[in-house]
């Protein structure tokens, strides 16, 4: 891989168990999981993506605790996971960072196909490893991402099936599973 | 894959940073999200293996609340995974419900390989599949697993390695990506 990976995790706009489109609250674990998963999957970027300014600087809090400040001397490795958190309040303030929304491929992921075709990740994994463009791979909180964001994406991942129907994984264990899949070295 | 899979979560004997051997936390959300993971990718029990009775007393009123209580109302998916929950004293205790230590193979995981010769992914994933005993895989929370444990598995896992130097994932993303990796459907 050479081009830039980042991965967003969005917390607006995403849907709630009834389906309607909502905000959700900042997981201070979300942050950490994921920020740890996509360093060591080699992604340049977290954007956490949060509506709301209180939510915001509690992400960003919590950033320079680790990055900057007490944390950091308890735990150097942490530090270098979190220097990749970007706090934004919008997907369009992420994709401005990594050069503008036409510069960059969006791509989504969801427990279930709702909408749209999917794409493999053996093709997918291909894709990013020829790509000379940035890509942003977007997770969902709550019961995932809202259909617009489902529809306006590059390229739309398939669900991650498990061994049976049963297919509820936590958002901090997709997020891994999808960097494994897409980035991980190839098995001798 | 045929035969019994179970998950052992293991707080004791564990390694703190300096490499002694401790007794960790237990920690909520690595009930929820590795019992997701774990039933999921079809394990029947998920062993959370803790020597204090008042952490396993708090991790039995966590799975009372989702398997039996007001939480299985109001997320039914969540009780599904939930069920696998087995809370014991020690790792004697969870290879005895799979019928004694003797009848079990136990497979351990490591963020580096530390000890003895390791197996890759791809192999060990052909070994479960052909299995036809129960198999446990042990993931140490703190800052592994302690030496002895490691030393007494039939099989140790690889390290999951990222794209580059730094491989500090959590436990909980740890947990998904090796279940992804040797359960998973193969890809079309």
């Amino acid at each position: 891989m050479t081009a830039r990976l980042a991965v967003a995790l969005v917390h607006h706009p995403v849907l709630d168990r009834q389906g309607d489109t909502v905000t959700t609250a900042m997981t201070n674990l979300d942050l950490h999981d994921i920020a740890r998963s996509a360093r060591t999957f080699g992604a340049s970027d977290f954007f956490i993506v949060h509506p709301i300014e209180a939510q915001r600087a509690l992400a960003t809090r919590i950033y320079e605790h680790w990055v900057q400040g007490s944390g950091k001397k308890r735990i150097p490795d942490r530090a270098t996971a979190l220097e990749i958190v970007r706090v934004v309040a919008s997907l369009d303030d992420a994709y401005a960072a990594l050069g503008g929304r036409s510069e960059v491929d969006v791509w989504t992921t969801a427990a279930s196909a709702r909408s749209g075709s999917v794409t493999s990740y053996a093709e997918a994994r291909g894709v990013l490893s020829r790509s000379v463009r940035p890509t942003c791979i977007l997770f969902g909180t709550g019961w995932g991402l809202a259909a617009e964001v489902i529809a306006g994406a590059d390229l739309r991942l398939e669900p991650i099936r498990g061994a049976g129907a049963y297919n509820h994984l936590s958002v901090r264990a997709a997020c891994a599973i999808t960097l494994d899949r897409l980035v991980a070295p190839a098995a001798d």
